[in-house]
């Protein structure tokens, strides 16, 4: 992008990149065409109007827009109109004190760090990624998005815990959206785990510098704290509808899987769905009652085959997994244990730890069943030598371990 | 197939076929080649060894043979002799009087009733087919496999009575197996509503003298009563595994869409599903929890991408429809009155006829569901103006008939 090598140049690339996120909407089009064309620091000049665009100026963006038709270049100067408004709230050295006081840092496609995945979106890459957390972003190739409805049913949110979980246990990071219901299930699942790499990545529709919803402040101050947080959007931006559409393009690119766990016949699950099969990403859904109405996106996704069928999470690590490599062992041996316990004894054996033990809320959380129906449970599953009780807690026994 | 015109010629093909049928194991391919050589009737005397097989009749099997290798006419003689202990036993003449005797007739080939659907087959089609029934055989444009475990659940009887009686509503007659479970509950579903044409067909592994299983005894002769049984072997035939297995290329041939509503990780429902895809015809698989070993089989047909996703009998009814045909409505509105009730108060609904009423006992076995849910649902539903008790039963009002 004819950025200097320097460290100071990679500063100045940094503040104009910075102040690019907040001049310029998530995905917009023009915006990008315009870095193509200048870079981001002479970018940001003529996205402002600090810049005229002089001939010189002029043949360099028009080279980009070979082939967008006549309008392409009237887009240009309206967009430069546009952004006229937002000039003066530009304060990106500001906004790069904020998230380090938060914590955090601003990542650049200039960056070692840049996710892989991001080089797919095209023109519709973000100018950087605003952070809060100390991991390293992941690779797509070691990110499953788990994504689903906000108002989701139990089932939803066992089947998503489970996977989640299921997931990080072989070192792969989950990524959502930090909403109610899936998202939360998701993030809250994967952080269940002793953390060895990077166990959760909530993708914000807004600043970093609040927590969106407040009722997952709590969970989202912990992913932040052991996992990542990170927006498009500048401290300050506010989640707006359209900023939540253009969110779920990140969710998809910074992913090699992307599960619906449930979705209603309309959904944003189904949005995040469609932006990964846009830019060739794998995408699953998990099959549910047809009675359901939150399975009914999934069905959808399935029926118009724009969706491969997952039921549990080996099957979802078969696809991010390169060929051979992470396959299922023989079936069969897993649904005879299937077969043989009730449903909500299989969905706390595959809670239980195998290391650490873990206590009674925590697999109540995990396996989306009550407290009451944890401890019955557990009563069962020692019964069957599933399970133990150590000074930590429960965990599986090996042949509870075996039973997965 | 070279067989005259004449009524007396189609008396002594029928002889032939219904010899044939008890002769030859249904499926057998050695069977199939020496009747498409020689016709049936002169392939029953090759076949039974009362016809020498002299050079004429050899260069009309071989020629029937090329390109089958060298090994193809040693199968010849192979099969003549293992049949030769069966030759005894034949007597199509009894056979025939005994399918009269029960109401029934022996179809063949060359009838004009002989289903369209059987010419998929090839050499796997059967030489003739016992029938007990008034209706003449549907055409597979008309008619749909609903096949399923035989230990199913409620959530599967539900689907499966649904879709089945929805699709005799729309004139479409619903092909089993006449088994245990969904089977049972497709065959059940299909006869409670008002007959308009043939609502169900039952394909049987054995002879149609016997009722099997004997549990459904009842069942079984209802459907020979208003619809049809039928199967390749002739009366008497004991109904083995392997005919259990060749019986399931029939029901798939006989249709133009298999639906699998519940299926075990491994089952028969997935063996009908693959004999339909062999043959080109649209596998369709009704998705369930995840949780349930009794859907794993579905799940795998849809992760295999070897079914279509179907939620419901208008989803099905598309499949078998031409294109623009019987497509279905606005979706949101079916969805919305969905979620406005119960699950069980839906399935109710779905079950209450539209003009005669039905009873209790009648709309708990459709709807699968306890009299004591029944009751109580009926009540909800009143209140809802959505249905209404007359001196008949229980039925639909306006209102609840614009809900479907």
């Amino acid at each position: 992008m004819g950025v200097p090598a320097g460290a100071e140049g990679l500063d100045e690339t940094r503040i104009a990149r910075a102040a690019l996120t907040r001049l310029i909407e998530p995905g917009d089009a023009t915006g990008a065409m315009i870095v193509a064309a200048l870079g981001p620091t002479e970018g940001l000049r003529v996205a402002t109007g600090s810049q005229q665009i002089d001939p010189a100026i002029e043949a360099r963006l028009r080279s980009v827009l070979i082939g967008r038709g006549a309008k392409a270049w009237e887009g240009v100067a309206a967009a430069v109109e546009r952004w006229r408004s937002r000039v003066p709230d530009l304060a990106p050295h500001r906004d790069l004190e904020t998230i380090a006081r938060f914590g955090g840092r601003f990542v650049i496609p200039e960056d070692s760090e840049w996710p892989d995945g991001f080089g797919d979106l095209g023109e519709q890459a973000p100018h950087g990624l605003w952070v809060r957390g100390e991991e390293h972003l992941p690779s797509q190739r070691s990110a499953v998005a788990i994504v689903g409805s906000r108002n989701a049913t139990n089932y939803g949110l066992s089947v998503a815990g489970e996977i989640s979980k299921g997931l990080v246990d072989r070192g792969v990071t989950v990524v959502s959206g930090g909403a109610y219901g899936i998202d939360a299930q998701a993030h809250r699942a994967a952080l269940v785990t002793d953390g060895r790499g990077l166990p959760t990545v909530a993708v914000m529709a807004g600043g970093l510098d609040r927590y969106y919803p407040s009722g997952n402040e709590q969970l989202l101050r912990e992913v932040a704290r052991r996992g990542l947080l990170v927006s498009e959007l500048p401290p300050g931006g506010a989640p707006t509808r359209h900023r939540f559409l253009r969110r779920n393009r990140l969710i998809a690119a910074l992913t090699g899987v992307t599960v619906v766990v449930e979705a209603q016949w309309r959904s944003g699950a189904r949005s995040t769905a469609h932006h990964a099969a846009d830019i060739g990403r794998v995408v699953a859904a998990v099959p549910g009652s047809v009675y359901s109405a939150s399975s009914a996106g999934c069905h959808r996704l399935l029926r118009d085959g724009a969706a491969v069928c997952v039921t549990d999470v080996q099957e979802v690590y078969e696809l991010l997994a390169p060929a051979g490599e992470g396959l299922a062992g023989e079936r069969e041996g897993h649904v005879a244990i299937h077969d043989g316990l009730a449903v909500e004894d299989f969905l706390l054996l595959d809670a239980l730890p195998v290391k650490r033990g873990a206590g009674i809320d925590s697999l109540s959380t995990v396996a989306g069943l009550s407290a009451a129906q944890v401890r019955a449970g557990l009563g069962r599953l020692q019964l069957m030598g599933l399970c133990q009780q150590t000074a930590g807690g429960w965990r599986k026994t090996d042949k509870g371990g075996s039973a997965k």
